[in-house]
């Protein structure tokens, strides 16, 4: 709520005011209200990135007629001193005010407006100067207005706001002579220099801002299995395999390489293919089911190597400019070291034992669910607090959270934050696959990106109206969508059904919609057979057995996914998150849409066949006038896929995509 | 923001764990977000009335699958006790629970939610007992829960559950057992009795709700200079002749009765007819220039009577049902007493002379505005609610306030709470037209009422618009409108052009899009004399000037008035602020809407020609499912303005409305 700084009583007078006014509450002079973003009124912090505009807007006014002015202030969370933006009034009652954060931190941002009694005695001077030949009253303000000015300036400034004050006894109040006195330089430069503030209010408490580095917003993510990175049938890849991964996975133009977990994996009642339960210790196991004898959550299984091994791969990513992305799945297998040392994070049957996960009728025994509500929370919730440093020490700065919705939603904006304070380059991704109002809530509490409702959004409708939500609404400035075209959990039926083209629709889409995308390996070799018709598991699921993968294998879109990431890094467009523009077209399997920088230096125009089985054409509708052309200019439209170029004019554009060709256009526009 | 609620800690070993978990923050369990109504996030109160249902919402999930239970607390401020009232889940996470305020008084409202074990546990049984023959766990779990109970039980319910503990045990896990068990009517009655409740957690602060009584949301008022209401030319008229005009307002089926300000008025620079300067002392001078020698607001002005002769004024219309309402209008004429005793209430020039108002260019030499923010702020503001209190002891319980945005905004949310605090009877009435975001401030202040935008609101897509704004959205909970079809200070173009069909017209919008509407004086006798082409002035208005009217004169709609108001009065649905519904139909000089009551035993259809020059007729789409009926089913149409009844059928109807008969029509349906 916004509070009225009041200035410190000075002299015997205003002490005695000051204290009578103490019968009342102090209320703020200046109304601001509506701030955006402010999530949850504050409770929780925006997102911005570091480097990139942020801007902030609010409904301020006041009483009367008085000219008011504000400023958005903002500052690193480790500066005292804040900085100021001046903010400027849209319409009707709104300002905007804007600052671009440069450091990988928290910020605090609020707004302050005040009462500007030089600006209001202006204006008053203009209005009344044209219609009264004398406005003495104006000029004996002007001299009140001089004499606040004194008191800020040096001794230069006071001796020019002195010949002000001459001037202004001068006019003796006559209209003219005072409306030039103003209008004029020294005027106007002693105002400049001096500006003075009435009724300033302050807008309290701050609100928060997490500033992430750039590539929270902008990536391109390449999930795998790192035991099924080698030659061997029947037998674990090691991290040195994943090492000789590495090119491969670069030439595509991936940033980010997610491995599920790496840490030893329970043996009690360890799945087998396809999920099937008594499958023995020759299978290998989901490895979900985190911990055995070797190890828990800060141990590396070890047919993948030792920890050394994992260092030596993280750093070898890195040389490739290439960023690790580890697993945090908070549950046990019954051999987790933990269930031993601790049987109190456990939730326990009355006979004593441990109780297995379960969502009935479902069970999953091969993993303990941690009771965080334990009698013994601060030590569990430490430990896992523990983890995630642990493994920031061996380099890794981005997790994938598994399942957050099962776990108190609060702990996560606890655990994050206690996280970001020290390591803010740390961002985590949330895969909670739930419902809408919980996915939000868990972007709010400090997930720096979700997983979303993507994959099962197919249709030209759907799709409108879903990345209208994400990118269009409050959504955005707390809930940054990483869109990935399939999970180890999650093959669609269009993609089962749909062939190559169909990979390259879903690719297009995910890699052009929002900054960050990502594919789980398998996907660039149209991998499509699923478990069973009707289900998205995919047969045979890595997730249970060793794989050996032929990376070259006839069909592949390794190219097609190389040209996205090009496309992505060579276009700045397609590295913002809220610039998505969906244009008009007829055809229901033709989505089209652009993205743009502001400064329109860049203007992509993307038209998808969302249609994988027959050619499809459109006349699309382009909003000729936001790209920053009249309808009669021509313009060239540069197809990024095919490097073919089209000389075009107007609003009205056709189209024809051909999936067995090409299922999309990624138009390049450019002035001629 | 939810607080989770912890139980004391009993016992050795939770005091430990306690004392552990004070490393952490006490984080909500439940989230309980998104709280509608909860105006400004809780810092203003929402308002309701007294004895209609007052419903609230908001989203509220949780962690994992537990099942959970929520309610809305609710309390008058001067009660301890919560009283409770159950909510139920609407769908995507969003609850809805309501209750009926039954007293005049501010309230408070907020939500608990809680997981509810035993539920939970009841959806494992069921979901598990079909899958597997004996579910053991779930069986122990039961007992865990019978051993809760049994710590709220008295002993004749302690047998029961003992009695249950017994079969609970009997059934050895088997779950065909277990399953005939819970869905026994002594689990069932056990259960119902001794409900258990985990992770509670209630929302904080709790919000607030002004109950008003049913006066400040239907009514119809009439607003009237007192001076004008007698017969001789050229003098004021006293409370006497007032007490002689209410058997005829009553007549036109009014409730409330506003007089502008009734206190003495200035003599410097008085205005005279059509707000000429330096009219001298023959003329009466504006009522809201007030103050002299006789006194300031707490005075009367002589011409019209004594203080008695106002209260005299006040029980006769009491007599009838009539209530009275004041303006309070914060200003002073130069000869205002306050001018003398308090000059630093005012704003003084550098030469030590008051400022009189003005808004440049425009000047209002006779009034001198009060400066809010003075230096003896304290002793100004409890003066000014002084004289609130005084009028109150005169038995005044309505307030309109003239220009309360030219005040400081938090004033009135100061002023307005003090004097509900002690008198909630009394309400407020704001006239301020300005800003759409000042106006709402106002009324999130505090302000009971508002005057709207209504008079330049005259076109189909306009009304339909702003009044979707006034009653479907947020501003319903906090905001409403009193729709006044004309001002002293606005006449409209639509009422100077259009004639007596026009002055119908405008009398049937007010009089039924919203629940309470108000016509100043003259408008019942369609007075449309503007003082000069394009403007909204009256010629020789009574603001500066005495006056006597025929209120018989020819053409008037008294009668017409007087329908209205009894229509109004017999249909509850005309009652209610929110159930305002728009219908479709195709002539842009036609508007059709409804309004009905929940339990759809008054539903009425008003069809507006607002063309008041031309016949037009129309095809009204009615929403007859909402209304409970089916497509093929025959219903009646009743016109209240005629009496002529229909018989319909289906959704289109036609009508037919020419402005020289009647312009409008207002159907109550029934059925056949």
């Amino acid at each position: 709520m916004p509070r009225a700084v009041k200035k410190k009583p000075t002299g015997k007078k205003r002490t005695h005011a000051a204290s009578a006014a103490r019968a009342l509450p102090v209320l703020p002079e200046v109304i601001i209200e509506n701030i955006s973003p402010c999530i949850d009124n504050g409770r929780f912090p925006a997102k911005a990135e570091q480097g990139r505009v942020f801007t902030v807007e609010a409904d301020i006014f006041k009483d009367g007629h008085d000219i008011i002015k504000a400023a958005l202030w903002h500052r690193p969370a480790n500066q005292k001193k804040w900085q100021t933006a001046v903010m400027t009034l849209k319409d009707n009652d709104r300002w905007q005010g804007s600052f671009t954060p440069d450091q990988n931190l928290f910020y605090q941002y609020t707004i302050a407006a005040w009462m500007d009694p030089v600006a209001t005695w202006l204006d008053h001077v203009e209005k009344k100067a044209g219609r009264y030949p004398n406005i003495q009253s104006e000029a004996d303000e002007g001299l009140r207005l001089l004499d606040e000015m004194d008191k800020q300036a040096g001794k230069d400034a006071q001796k020019k706001i002195s010949e002000l004050h001459k001037t202004l006894r001068r006019t003796a109040g006559d209209s003219q002579a005072l409306l030039e006195a103003v209008r004029g330089p020294l005027f106007q430069e002693i105002i400049g220099a001096f500006p003075l503030q009435e009724q300033l209010t302050v807008h309290e408490p701050a609100a928060e801002l997490m500033v992430d580095r750039p590539k929270a917003v902008f990536g391109a993510w390449y999930e795998m299995f790192p035991r099924s990175q080698g030659k061997t049938p029947g037998q674990s890849a090691t991290f040195a395999d994943c090492i000789r991964r590495l090119p491969e996975i670069k030439k595509m133009g991936f940033d980010v390489i997610y491995l599920p977990p790496i840490h030893p994996i329970g043996t009690t009642n360890r799945k087998g293919p396809n999920n099937t339960l008594k499958a023995g210790q020759q299978v290998p196991g989901s490895p979900w089911a985190i911990g055995n004898a070797a190890g828990g959550h800060k141990s590396v299984h070890p047919d993948l190597g030792t920890l050394k091994d994992f260092a030596s791969f993280v750093k070898a990513a890195q040389e490739k400019d290439l960023e690790i992305a580890l697993d945090f799945a908070i549950q046990c297998s019954p051999d987790h070291p933990y269930v031993q040392e601790h049987p109190e994070w456990f939730y326990r049957l009355p006979d004593g034992t441990v109780r297995y996960a379960e969502n009935p009728p479902k069970k999953y025994e091969d993993i303990y669910p941690v009771n965080f509500r334990n009698q013994d929370r601060a030590a569990l919730w430490q430990e896992l607090k523990s983890i995630v440093e642990f493994w920031i020490q061996q380099g890794v700065k981005i997790f994938r959270v598994d399942n957050p919705h099962t776990k108190p939603l609060y702990f996560w904006s606890w655990l994050i934050r206690e996280i970001q304070k020290q390591h803010p380059e740390v961002f985590f991704l949330a895969e909670a696959f739930t419902r809408p109002k919980v996915m939000k809530f868990l972007a709010k509490a400090g997930f720096t990106q979700s997983y979303t409702y993507f994959t099962w959004r197919n249709a030209k409708k759907e799709l409108r109206e879903y990345f209208e939500e994400l990118t269009q609404t409050e959504m955005r400035h707390y809930f940054r969508g990483n869109l990935f075209t399939n999970t180890p959990d999650i093959l669609h039926a269009y993609l089962q059904q749909g062939g190559r083209p169909a990979f390259k629709v879903r690719a297009t889409l995910a890699a052009t919609l929002l900054p960050t995308w990502g594919i789980y390996s398998g996907y660039e070799l149209c991998e499509h057979a699923a478990r069973e018709e009707g289900s998205e598991e995919y047969l045979n699921s890595e997730k249970y057995d060793y794989k050996v993968w032929d990376w070259d294998r006839p069909g592949n879109i390794k190219e097609y996914i190389a040209l996205l990431n090009r496309i992505r890094r060579e276009n700045p467009a397609l590295q913002e998150y809220a610039n998505l523009r969906f244009f008009e077209s007829t055809n229901d399997q033709v989505l089209c849409y652009g993205k743009w920088t502001q400064d329109k230096q860049n203007i992509l125009v993307v038209c998808v066949n969302l249609d994988p089985h027959n050619p499809q054409e459109d006349r699309l509708q382009l909003p000729v006038w936001e790209f920053g052309l009249e309808d009669w200019q021509q313009y060239s439209a540069q197809d990024l896929v095919t490097g073919r170029e089209y000389r075009w004019q107007g609003r009205e554009q056709y189209v024809r995509l051909d999936p067995q060709a090409e299922p999309a256009h990624i138009f390049l526009l450019g002035k001629l």
